[in-house]
């Protein structure tokens, strides 16, 4: 039989096939954190619900981008996937 | 005595000497309500908190930018100012 090369992201365990999608996920979960961090020393928040909040924005990194560069309206216009809530 | 031109953000009543600044303050509030908008869409928050949140991301929109282009950590290494906790 064959052995078949995985990736697994440390942060959260998470197993990749292709190295790309792993290092992508990986990016992801260090911006979430640091977006929790960040609101963490600014305001005084449940880790979970700044978890929560940091995930979900580094989860819509693109959107979020948009909206900064001055099309806020993009934000109201997604709707909730299966988030935690 | 003069009379002198004065710009009122009609989204928060503040008053400005300058157009610009006032335009720029009004975009600043803007975006902080579609944060405001996009949290409550996906997660179950307070009002106060997500309002919060939306205003202190949108306070510090250059910096979320840089950390969304792949620099996250710039994230921590800003200290808090006088927020609201």
């Amino acid at each position: 039989m064959a052995v078949i090369p995985m990736w697994q992201c440390d942060r959260d365990g998470s197993m990749f096939a292709d190295k790309k999608a792993a290092e992508e996920h990986d990016r992801m979960l260090e911006l979430a954190e640091c977006l929790t961090g960040f609101l963490q020393n600014h305001l005084t928040l449940e880790d979970d619900a700044a978890e929560g909040i940091g995930l979900l924005l580094a989860r819509n990194k693109e959107l979020l981008a948009k909206a900064l560069k001055g099309k806020p309206d993009v934000l109201l216009e997604s709707q909730p996937e299966a988030e935690e809530a």
